[in-house]
């Protein structure tokens, strides 16, 4: 079981900290817990209101770039989990699907995809697993170049 | 707990009925129920087979026809779910991804999507809930501008 | 309830065999199984590292192909769950999201999910019926022309 104050160490250790979880823009709940299970809302590379990241992966930003909003994107998605659930009750990350605006020819999903993964990992341990999706879309809210959509299992 | 009267009753009071839930046009089921999650298949903003919005919301079809297609397919998932489970069986919506055909610059996701959201409050209350998340997809079937992909959980 | 061999012997008996699991191509799980749930990551139309169908349907491949390519995947998914939970603890398969790689004006959508739904149900029978959701995307990792994303139930 991981503690709020291990996933906080262990985004402290790698100079991160666990943003204000953005609120919603519609009439929608940011994580909707049922059954047992808990079904996050869409997740961007939002900080305070702030886009962090806007544009097509190959075009106005580089890859390297995703990964980076990949991983802001997963750092949402642990600030809904501790708002609403908390890390004392998550068994496990199911899967999560990452839709991305790319442009022709650019072809380096796996790479930006594990900046969220390696993020989960990292911050949640063997709870961090999780299977996952790649999905060139064509158009995300806000021109973001990345949005994580995540499921979570709750312990019994 | 909400009884089909229940729904029948704020849906007219709306001026809206329970459509006929559209049959699937493959080999898969309209609503798979396991483990005390039910999967929607995806629903159109089809009627009585026929495709109330066909184009792309910014071109053919404004924001506001994007909020009625929402509504629509909305109606359709309560449609399928009262033709399975029924209303008293549901504990509550999980989340639903909602698919729109758009063109580049145009970015009123939360409007569009608040059509399918408030239906579902306005008809399920507090079992209405949901997470969601607006994805803006190259191409759907019978040029639809929008589908909703739903899930819920059942009572125990 | 499926044994290992009810399958194998129908997949054999229309020529099929089920393919090695492909290995993921990051920090992720093929599956990931949690709260009797199992989630399976992206899998695509590729054996034993090859891919079988690469381009667009309607453009370098036809609406055929694509049935073929959705039964590849289809596979790919079954031999993920024989690699980690086995067939009897299969309680039956949820839905799958299929993604296409698709060009304006082409609509054979449900023919080209039954290759994968008609796999399901002849492999699996009762326990392979499931929802479904085509998805017209505008690009795939390695140019893949569909990839499905399924999640099944385990038995209690």
């Amino acid at each position: 079981m991981n503690t709020r104050a291990d996933v906080l160490a262990r985004l402290a250790a790698q100079g991160l900290a666990l943003p204000t979880p953005p609120k919603p823009g519609g009439a929608y709940e940011p994580v909707r817990v049922l059954g047992g299970v808990g079904y996050v809302a869409i997740q961007f590379p939002v900080r305070d209101g702030v886009w962090l990241w806007q544009g097509r992966l190959g075009r106005e930003l580089s890859t390297e770039d995703g990964y980076q909003a990949a991983q802001a994107c997963a750092l949402n998605v642990l600030a809904q989990i501790d708002a609403t659930v908390g890390f004392e009750q998550l068994a496990g990350l199911n899967r999560f699907e990452a839709y991305l605006q790319t442009v022709e020819g650019w072809d380096a999903f796996p790479r930006v995809l594990d900046g969220a993964s390696h993020l989960f990992l990292e911050a949640l341990g063997e709870a961090g697993k999780h299977a996952r999706a790649p999905l060139g879309i064509e158009r995300l809210s806000k021109n973001a170049p990345i949005a994580l959509v995540a499921t979570f299992t709750l312990r019994e």
